[in-house]
């Protein structure tokens, strides 16, 4: 009988989850720890990690120092440079078995259970999944801030902010968007310039909440920046090039907001997940999923 | 009779250049140096101008230390915070006079010998001055790379970034301009996440080459990136007004690029400047066009 047990985690560079699950799957510990993402700091990610076994073990009342019979399951941002992958297994604790993929590719095992399907995720950053029926993944925008992640977060916060900059320079009427955007960054010149200067995806998603604000109270530049936002979530989905009746699935803080206007931009309705990250790490560990396979289509 | 001499600086992120000129306006030495942006390496800033001071005293055959009976006049980019010019200030070495003032405004006294007149810089960033008849001048964008600088170098590298996505992603059909792009991004996945975290103003705005090419070779996304840039350009000048008449003149490396397009818009000519930064630092801290006086309007 198998006694294994899996830490899951989600990875994230703000922070992490872990989930210690049994053979079946149930859930026996949970804990949140710090941020992992091995790209933009190794350490803090392999100590994310360290810290929740120690922290989920302890739930469990099993020893910490005891990981030879356990599983460890990792879907974490940042993780497509083969080097940086490497390093970060190399660095981890000795498992019985070491499974790694990126967060993407578990959100889309998760979702679908496994299945083939699509995922499109719209959050601070945007990006499509779409797993094969061979197993493959291939993986469409998620290229980061400045000239990717097209409806996202990040994006959506930028183009409040060239809208609020137009306004101020005189080149747009001054509505309800522009007027709270621009609070924000700061009225003096050297204010705003000091804000600009600190702008970082995280910063730009931020500002997301305004425009959702604006657009509910009738503005127009808010209300055509959500068009916009969603007519490139409907664009990412039509990437993924979903089969008929395949499931499709959206995740991410603007789904509330986006979701309803992507779908009437696709003709179709998102279906419910089957589960999240951490139910994706444990399907690809156990052997019920593809391990991830990315690929270039 | 006036001896005294003026150090002209004109100080940019990148490098700086100075030129000693005697009060007549005439040049007797000039000399390169290091980066001159106080915002952003105050430290860095004042080694430059002293190391301009040593390089063209050095030149001109006076004791660099007799500082006293000499001025010193800079423009210099980064400047619009009040705390930064004054610790500027106080970390230069003793002149008779120092005058501190922006490096566009610097440009704007130059090309119009200090008589109103409008000027618009289309070079990495993307901004607009105008000197009013009564002395005080304002600008127009020059919010900086994420969400301002429109029409700038930096705005089309990221323009052609996100075309370049988009074809990459299977959304836009693969031009000449997609291919060139993405091979400077790199081919692989792994290789394009990399390029795409490490982008910075300068780096995009040397993508703009890219985009001429490929505009000459006829790609209709270049062309239309230029267009787009162009009309960015022309309502730049729109913001600031320019009177009947009044002198408009157009500096920048994406001048010659961009110019006859922008013309095109605004149905006038660009004038021929009289002169640079250097010239409008002498002519400010001579006394002959007025001290700097921003307003917001």
């Amino acid at each position: 009988m198998d006694t294994s047990l899996t830490l899951c985690v989600d990875g994230g560079g703000s922070g992490s989850r872990g989930r210690l699950v049994d053979p079946n799957g149930i859930a026996i510990a949970e804990a949140a720890g710090g941020p992992c993402n091995p790209t933009t700091d190794l350490a803090a990610a392999v100590a994310a990690i360290s810290e929740l076994w120690l922290q989920t073990a302890g739930q469990a009342a099993i020893d910490p120092a005891e990981t030879g019979p356990h599983r460890l399951a990792i879907g974490a941002a940042g993780l497509v440079i083969p080097e940086v992958r490497d390093a970060f297994a190399d660095a981890l604790p000795a498992f019985a078995s070491t499974t790694i993929v990126t967060d993407g590719y578990a959100a889309l095992i998760g979702a679908g259970g496994g299945r083939p399907c699509c995922l499109i995720a719209m959050g601070t950053g945007a990006v499509g999944h779409k797993l094969m029926a061979d197993g493959r993944s291939l993986q469409r925008d998620g290229w980061s801030w400045i000239g990717g992640d097209r409806g996202s977060g990040a994006w959506i916060g930028r183009h409040a902010i060239e809208h609020a900059l137009l306004a101020r320079d005189g080149l747009r009427e001054a509505g309800e968007l522009a007027a709270v955007v621009n609070q924000a960054i700061g009225e003096s010149e050297a204010a705003a310039l000091a804000f600009l200067s600190k702008l970082t995806p995280g910063r730009l998603a931020a500002l997301a909440p305004l425009v959702a604000a604006a657009s509910h109270a009738g503005d127009q530049a808010a209300i055509d920046i959500h068009e916009h936002a969603s007519a490139h979530g409907a664009a990412l989905v039509r990437a993924l090039n979903p089969a008929p009746g395949e499931p499709l699935y959206l995740t991410g803080g603007l789904s509330d907001v986006l979701g309803g206007r992507i779908e009437t931009y696709i003709g179709r309705r998102f279906d419910k997940a089957q589960g999240d990250v951490l139910n994706g790490c444990f399907l690809i560990a156990s052997g019920q999923a593809p391990a991830e396979v990315r690929v270039i289509l």
